[in-house]
């Protein structure tokens, strides 16, 4: 056992929006859960930075950000050398990456949920935290409430980890959910996921499987010890997946979700964010609506799965203060010593990434087109397992063609939908998914 | 951060069993995950404890107990002081109390997977670790290989938890899922879970429900702060549960499960272990064989579920080092803080625990039994949701009934129980179960 006093910190606030308003909230709550044992940490919070006060001083349960710790300068907060944290919840990769890199030059840890800044500009971040001998801590970037990046630096500490993958995106997972249960169309289940908060205004980077990779790219640099640049995950996104296809996957068993994924295989890394195909059978098929789960596959351990909700105020700011305490008592693999300590590692070639595949195909009502179609997976040596040539919805419309090959190479998939697309009986592109067994 | 300097354990391991053989292996492996990071903890295995040498010391991946680490007196790892952690793993609750007393005398912290001793002997040898200020960590005790206590110390230690529930034993839960699969006996599918090793030779402890009872009861006292004496555990194992019961379940669309389950209600505290029927929509019903799940609910954070394996060598042994790896790093909140800070809670009385329930009546074959059963349910104002008489195998056999009831209470449940198996038209002991929706 450790023989550390648990120390207090004193906290300066980054942003006081939904989740920042989450975090200030229950720090500054009479009923702190974490204070119940003796000796336990005392979070101290010293002053809030937000542009839009008095707005963002009133909080839930009654509780407003006294007059006394509001600022609307951060300069009141990397400035004061009595706060050793900075919450950094301000998001996006601008001003944020300022905060922080000023944050750890005046000596500061920090804790932030920022995954779009850490993914695309980490190494640089946690280089120089590294050398300053200070933290970033990020449990909120990734998979929200789900204690994952805990279990990976903690409670899976002695295990080698090379297959991690989940349902990183709650936005999306509502989306094809609601196409699932519903039978709806890509469109009114956005409206509705709009509607009801879980998908923003501008929904550009969740629905293309952005957010998706910029927390795979984390996931993988701290479990699997990888660094992959983010211009070398593919990612496809959700924005093609029709009602034909929920559909059709029902038929079979299945249903699609949008998975990002990482292993280690003797090719490389295989890393990727792709809406897929999932067996009912499979833990993930049930995890539904905004939910969020990780699988996590460790040598002694065999499979993990976490499965809680990934975003939102409260979760997220559980994850936020599950941090805080922990700087105040140590404990864990360190994140910047993790994150410095990744290697580099080439990515599977598309040759060698094999799997099934779905793909939907849209085609004239012409005699023959089954054939002309079929004839180009034989011709790349693709076998199919099932195929079904569905009814069009009104004459002359195209009719949808969906089938499932059997195991087959990304490359092979990627020249046959090439060649399939320049077809003249073909009315739209080609679609195609993973398929998870 | 925590300034401290991650320390190196010296580690005596007592017990080179099923698990302890896995944590030796793992020490002794060159191979060792958790020291891919700078400045990890070195665990230093110094010396082994076990009656069964040379036998014991052949150990997986061709890996040997060295014999100057061999020893079969415990004195030589109590008595060594340069051993600061001591892994018990013999098990029972005899001569590992005694090891862990004397461990902690010694100045020493342990490390245990010994669900049973702590759970009816952990008030105790808490104080004592407390006041000698030594930690007993103990996350290999409950569910095996998922870090379920390493969540609810550091991941989720924002949260006040209230309600946390789950499939702990993964013996029963196997036999469960054989009889749901393949509609077998209780009786063959235990034969078939002791041929693969998932059921003892002696399967009392499991089958009966105790050993889940172990775990909730630490559970409740780590995540709820809620200190029960196992007494007041009322435990029902699944040692009634039929075929019949599983075939009705599933015309119901739910599965029968062994849930432990503990939460805090106006009324006191709510804690048992019951067989359970949980409608196939909920995660659980699909956690299947000898996979082990927990949900746990955060004031914050909502509802977590944690999957994994709940037992075996590696998974075991990958919980033992997690805590080996915390005691050297410090932590979460400490174990034996967070035990003897475990506050006295009554039970719920029986009036006031509320529930469906699903019961089976054996009786005669006889005209009006169906009424007369019935008859004594209404009686006591419980109404009823659906009801099914099936027909009798053979000629002269009992006919089963099986029937769900709405909410109603415990107390009303027992009463009719009682009352129907005086009639003289019933044929064996009626059983019920709870339900989950």
């Amino acid at each position: 056992m450790s023989k550390t006093k648990n120390k207090s910190l004193r906290i300066g606030l980054v942003g006081c929006g939904v989740v920042g308003g989450g975090v200030a909230e229950a720090l500054l709550s009479k009923d702190k859960p974490w204070n119940n044992v003796p000796d336990s940490p005392n979070l101290e919070l010293v002053r809030v930075a937000d542009i839009n006060w008095p707005a963002s001083a009133k909080l839930g349960n009654g509780i407003v950000v006294p007059k006394s710790l509001r600022t609307s300068s951060i300069d009141d907060i990397i400035s004061d050398p009595t706060i050793d944290t900075v919450i950094e919840l301000i998001g996006g990769t601008g001003i944020a990456q300022d905060v922080i890199i000023r944050a750890i030059k005046a000596g500061k840890n920090v804790v932030t949920a920022n995954k779009a800044l850490l993914a695309k500009h980490g190494k640089k971040l946690f280089l120089l935290a590294g050398r300053a001998k200070r933290e970033i801590a990020f449990e909120a970037a990734v998979a929200g409430g789900i204690p994952i990046l805990s279990a990976i630096r903690a409670g899976l500490s002695a295990n080698k980890i090379e297959t991690i993958y989940g349902i990183l995106n709650g936005t999306t997972n509502f989306i094809l959910t609601r196409m699932t249960e519903t039978g709806c169309t890509f469109s009114s289940a956005l409206l509705e996921a709009q509607r009801l908060g879980f998908a923003e205004a501008d929904p550009t980077l969740d629905i293309q499987g952005y957010d998706a990779a910029h927390k795979i790219q984390l996931l993988t640099a701290l479990a699997l010890g990888i660094n992959v640049d983010m211009k070398n995950i593919p990612v496809r996104g959700i924005q093609d997946v029709s009602d034909i296809d929920i559909s059709y996957a029902k038929q079979l068993g299945c249903k699609i979700k949008l998975i990002a994924s990482a292993k280690i295989t003797r090719a490389g890394i295989e890393i990727e964010v792709a809406p897929t195909l999932i067996s009912n059978a499979h833990q993930l098929a049930s995890v539904n609506n905004e939910i969020n789960a990780v699988f996590v596959e460790g040598n002694m351990v065999g499979q993990q799965i976490f499965v809680g909700k990934g975003a939102g105020r409260y979760p997220t700011a559980s994850a936020v203060i599950s941090d805080c305490l922990e700087l105040a008592s140590g404990g864990g693999r360190k994140y910047v010593d993790c994150m410095n300590n990744a290697k580099s590692m080439l990515t599977v070639p598309k040759e060698k990434y094999v799997s099934e595949f779905y793909l939907r195909i849209s085609a004239s009502d012409k005699p023959g087109v089954l054939g002309t179609v079929t004839g180009v997976l034989g011709k790349e040596g693709i076998s199919i397992k099932s195929c079904v040539q569905l009814e069009s919805n009104e004459v002359g419309a195209p009719v949808p063609i969906a089938l499932m090959t059997h195991n087959t190479s990304l490359s092979k998939i990627e020249a046959v939908k090439k060649r399939i697309d320049e077809l003249s009986v073909i009315k739209a592109k080609t679609v195609f998914f993973s398929v998870i067994k």
